[in-house]
């Protein structure tokens, strides 16, 4: 059978001739230096030079336009787009006074900072940022992230176990660039929770509380502290006002032209509040207030940085991860609003302009800043046009710096509780989570296991978990692929995994299996190799039941689809080599169809091509059946 | 131009009816559940009912057979198959005897233990394994991981360290799985190396020496024990056996049918070697002997089997390791025989033979055994038929125990090194070596960084390297996958990589990208969505410059190709939206070709379906190329 084949292989060989040629001519595939070198040549420089290319009038010029983009749209900039954007940023003070003081609070930080926040960063990033609509400011879940992570700051030279706990979580810092949506829902939720049952502390005025963040050690804590006398006028006041703020919230989303009801309700909760506080004289009755805030503006912070220390390692992971998680959070709020708006992002611009904002931030008594979903949406609805209305915000916050710090000595921290509590139902994204589980189960449970570390444990392990599955599920859709017997989709030349398209008819005498990895690598190739012939040995099984005489011709000819096949690497070959053998001794031939560039290029390089002949490469599946099933056509007509 | 389409789809749906309508027809795809009883069933129910299906003449007698292929050939068994097994197995224990107490010394043990691993293991083999030239008993690489590690052992509750190394290796246990071939080609060489450093101590016949199996620390205490006095009548008799051994290899290597000379080589120099030191009382003149060699068969060691204690875990790490070590180098050598004779190797089977003959073994007094290379190749040059001559070593070894250990008493220590150190040229693969480099650079990566770890740190450094080079790379693919650009080869429907086949042409209007990841996930949905809109955006540009006037039609339909594409997460939907969302905004369709099963059924899941328009998903990118540019032709004539 083999000998004849091989006569008409010579026959058909001049109509095949094309694409055999255009196969085995292909030009060789770059080096791995060549690429590296491709890729730094694509990602670093180029864009340079084709910003310089384009507007060649002026290079200095057009570099700062890339940078600032300010430079852009500020020549553009018009009298009734700062109408639009001098409202838009008033309200956003409004609500970002109140907000950053609170935030400030749940980073175990005195109020002015929070403040200083909403300064600083707000105006470097509306020179540098590309979105229009971001609210840049202190925000619930990195304050949060701050708050639990300095607090476990131990001298890593006494404490090996802490030390251990550092590099565990540079780790992790490194691994959270990965955070898969899914994750992310599940990790907001979590965290939503647990800083609402950190403003319980502020809601009942407790006065001991404990540092960490799962809901075991708070709730007992505060069931400890209901133990102790408590003072009921706090969770009064501050429990009279969430309502308050939510029935406003309730009242703007019925009608959206009210959008700047919610928008005031926390600043005159803050105002009607302090006022009854200050003329009630109610801090000598157990109301916990505010009492001292800096008046002025920023100031500077340089001589406070410190970059030695034992806790330099700590605090660089704890820089890390809070940069990551703002950085998402921001790109995140940016794109859902961009998208909306119908303009896109630049994530390197974005990443640019936030680390900017930051550095300037820590120069000058901030804290972390970033994009916030709920001042962003606010600042949408109340309908920006451009990035000024960050300008406007961050002038009325560095005005009420100098003007409002005397009057907000008699603030309750109550009220404080009762605006970061009225925000958090913004982070829990229930819809988004069961849109989850009906596209996906694997990365709901993503979801859930971020949802219950943060809730549970802690947020580090909650991050680790998520990250962890999710790695998991790439490594073993990698180690395990799958192989699919194809059959041809009758009249046509396609052909398709017989499961999908139950009406594929498979020929007799061949088998047509497709890998379906990337890799055939060393973590898949014996898994792969084992697979086929299993397939081969479960043909001819189920043929030999039925047909005992035919036995002999069962199957002639095993067509490898490779399209799909990126790289071999050495473990890869092999396992070619090894089938390729083991079907030859049992006068089978192993068929090559559509090898990609670095496939055939290796295979060539292992003279594997030269074993399997390269009358048995083809560059498709058709192409090879209709060879083969030809080529028994002419042998049993002429026997 | 978009509704003129529309109003064509119309017209020409007709014609493609029966492809989309397979695709949109198509089965649901199994759910995770049904795939995991799926895959039970498969892997673990389905053999057994299989093999009852077939033979069920007598159940349990097919199930012995399964699980004792003794069974099976010992029916066809013949006398002169036996003739041809005694002689092997005779040869094979001239070979075995001496290799064994040399390993035993080589594992820090009495030289009995390694006659006892040559005896009780084999012979469980023999019944259980499939292979029929595998040589069983202790290797010079599992001797060398046992002596390194066991020397290792610390209490874990005194010393946080080791408690935290226990934790990192047992980590690695799981890894070494993945051994690729190239880790372990730099592996056994850089261990043959150590290994041969370690038998310096013999070979000069040293006292004081490190336990460490670092180059750095063996040629330290090399250098420093040669300022003491040292006895050099063991390296006399050592060198001039190991020429006499090297000259019989090569004498052996000229002329096949003297295979035995090499193979009788070890036994004979211990013989004459032996004889020697007795007649002119050396040992007393400083050639250090082996001394008490306690006679007797295997006793059995259950008694000193410990299920507890402080180094339970360290010891079940170094246990599992070696199992894995010694499996992979048995199923290795064992297949790469396996397929010179045309048989193949039932990796599970091995595992159990091996795994039983080790538990046998541990019972008995026997360290690790495993498939040995070199006596293997012995036992196959002798022309061995079966595992039989497996039971003729183990018997001769046996009687050997009884016989021979007194005469052993005055073996020189030297003679040992100078065998292993025979035997270790063959563990250093530089062809192998020279085939990975002309392969594939990045796996010799791993066997260099595989080699140097063993070398210069530790065995399990070095392994961790390898896994961890290893696995960055799968991982990096996933995160970085490529997307090419995708061009039709003329008269053809054929669509391949224009870097590829640059004869491919593209067509105008039209660009059409190939997704090459198996999974479109948090990993890589933003790179991949990124990339294509580069692309795209590179495209408009380019033709931008040369061809003003046209730049509203520029690009019209962007196809992808998605057949790779086996699955996607949330973050992949989410990508796929996005990019509708954006193409849509710049009035582009978003076309998706030859969707797989699971992926179809998510974009139906995620209604993307809907809003991508079924009419804008095809079967193949050819069919869908075909329809736009029939569209376009329909709507010019109309203009």
């Amino acid at each position: 059978m083999n000998i004849e084949m091989q006569s008409h292989q010579a026959e058909a060989a001049p109509a095949e001739e094309p694409l055999s040629q255009w196969l085995i001519n292909m030009p060789e595939p770059p080096t791995i230096w060549q690429e590296f070198v491709g890729y730094i040549r694509t990602n670093v420089l180029s864009k340079k030079r084709n910003k310089m290319k384009k507007k060649s009038s002026n290079p200095v010029y057009s570099y700062l336009k890339s940078v600032f983009p300010i430079l852009i749209w500020g020549r553009q900039y018009k009298l009734n787009m700062f109408k639009k954007d001098l409202m838009a940023g008033l309200t956003l003070a409004s609500l970002c006074i109140p907000q950053s003081i609170g935030y400030a609070n749940l980073a175990g930080l005195d109020p002015e900072y929070g403040l200083y926040t909403s300064v600083v960063p707000p105006l470097i990033y509306s020179m540098m940022g590309s979105s229009r609509e971001l609210a840049i400011g202190p925000v619930a879940v990195v304050s949060l992230l701050l708050s639990s992570m300095v607090s476990d700051l131990q001298d890593p030279v006494t404490d090996p176990i802490a030390y251990r706990k550092i590099v565990f979580t540079a780790t992790l810092g490194f691994l959270v660039d990965f955070l898969s949506h899914a994750a992310l829902v599940g990790f907001m939720a979590g965290a939503a929770i647990v800083i609402g049952l950190q403003q319980l502390k502020g809601l009942f005025g407790l006065s001991h509380f404990t540092s960490k963040t799962d809901v075991v050690s708070v709730l007992s804590s505060v069931f400890h502290s209901l133990h102790h006398p408590w003072q009921p006028l706090n969770f009064v006041i501050g429990s009279s006002f969430l309502i308050f703020i939510l029935l406003a919230r309730f009242l703007g989303k019925r009608n959206k032209k009210l959008f700047w009801i919610p928008a005031m309700a926390p600043l005159i909760s803050v105002i009607l509040a302090t006022l009854i506080v200050y003329l009630t004289n109610a801090e000598t009755r157990g109301v916990k207030i505010v009492k001292n805030i800096k008046p002025g503006f920023n100031r500077p912070s340089v001589n406070q940085l410190e970059f030695n220390g034992p806790h330099l390692g700590q605090v660089a992971k704890i820089g890390i991860i809070c940069a990551i998680i703002a950085l998402t959070e921001a790109i995140a709020v940016g794109r859902s609003f961009a998208t909306i708006k119908g303009y896109r992002l630049d994530g390197n611009k974005e990443m640019m302009a936030m680390g900017f904002s930051n550095i300037a931030g820590s120069l000058t008594s901030c804290y972390v800043a970033t994009g916030s979903f709920s001042r962003t949406a606010v600042n949408f609805s109340a309908g920006c046009e451009t990035v000024v209305s960050n300008i406007v915000m961050a002038i009325t916050v560095m005005v009420s710096l100098e003007v409002l710090t005397r009057f907000l000595y008699f603030t309750p921290t109550a009220i404080l509780a009762s605006i970061i509590l009225s925000a958090l139902p913004g982070l829990i994204d229930i819809s988004g989570a069961l849109h989850i589980w009906k596209l996906d189960k694997l990365d709901f449970l993503v979801l859930v296991a971020a949802f219950l570390g943060v809730l549970f444990a802690s947020v580090e392990i909650g991050l680790l978990l998520a990250v962890g599955i999710s790695f998991t599920r790439i490594i073993l859709s990698s180690i395990r692929p799958t192989v699919e017997a194809l059959g041809r989709l009758s009249k046509t030349d396609i052909f398709g995994d017989i499961n999908q398209y139950p009406m594929a008819t498979k020929t007799q005498g061949l088998l047509t299996l497709r890998i379906s990895s990337p890799l055939l690598c060393f973590a898949n190739a014996n898994f792969i190799r084992d697979r086929i012939l299993n397939s081969i040995q479960k043909v001819e099984e189920g043929e030999d039941d039925e047909q005992e005489v035919k036995r002999a011709k069962v199957l002639q000819v095993v067509i490898l689809d490779m399209s799909c096949v990126m790289g071999l690497d050495t473990s890869g070959v092999v396992a070619l080599e090894e089938l390729h053998q083991e079907l030859a001794s049992n006068d089978t031939q192993l068929v090559i169809a559509s090898p990609r560039w670095r496939v055939f290029h290796k295979l060539k390089r292992a003279k594997l091509e030269e074993k399997v002949k390269k009358e048995n490469i083809f560059m498709t599946v058709g192409e090879a059946v209709d060879f083969y099933v030809r080529a028994r056509t002419t042998s049993h007509d002429m026997c």
